[in-house]
């Protein structure tokens, strides 16, 4: 069972964004910058495109909406999206507002928020998402 | 008409991986590494998540046989994935050979190919699409 799977089965605790029948969302705890959030399939499959058509139908059209929060929640010139995939071996879409191309660079340092700063983060997402 | 659209249009060349109704793939003519290939709608929005459902739906089903041929083509572990979109304002989604996480940073300087090096990374994605 994979960090995710485990993250989706509430077994490891998340600051969850969103749910549907195929898809949860949560942040990154260790994010690039603030309000950055992984979509992930409720099915363990290691490549996104791996995954059936059906699920690949799905993905871009359940994010667009927590794209457009992340988007209007922190300042930032858009919310751009990345699958690397070298880590862990589910796959996961990355939503990250950035600024500079920079922002969407996996080499540099991740942040390390506070529980504080994860929970306003969460929260300022959702009331967009409302 | 952005420059994207004028490569669709066949105003500008490109070293073209596949076409449908709805999207345009051709490789980056300044990669990050060698298969390095764009996939843009042909219509011009400059957010890719301000496109209808339509081609949310259908972007990343375009784009699953052109990932698996790049991955397929050139030595690396997977084929990454990215939408940045600081720069072109028409959406474009960046398909990229990895080994390491640095293949999709953006900061990075890009190669400089000849067009013998680009020619020969079309024909051998064009050849695993076949």
């Amino acid at each position: 069972m994979s960090i995710f799977s485990k993250i989706i089965a509430g077994e490891i605790p998340s600051y969850k964004i969103a749910e549907d029948d195929k898809f949860y969302a949560f942040l990154d705890i260790f994010p690039l910058v603030p309000g950055h959030t992984l979509v992930i399939p409720k099915i363990e499959v290691d490549k996104i495109y791996d995954l059936s058509d059906d699920y690949l139908q799905s993905i871009l059209v359940f994010a667009k909406p927590i794209a457009k929060a992340i988007e209007a929640s922190f300042a930032c010139k858009r919310c751009g999206m990345a699958v690397v995939g070298l880590e862990v071996p589910h796959a996961h879409l990355h939503l990250v507002p950035i600024n500079t191309m920079d922002d969407l660079n996996f080499t540099r340092g991740k942040l390390k928020l506070t529980e504080d700063e994860l929970k306003e983060a969460q929260q300022k997402i959702l009331e967009k998402l409302k």
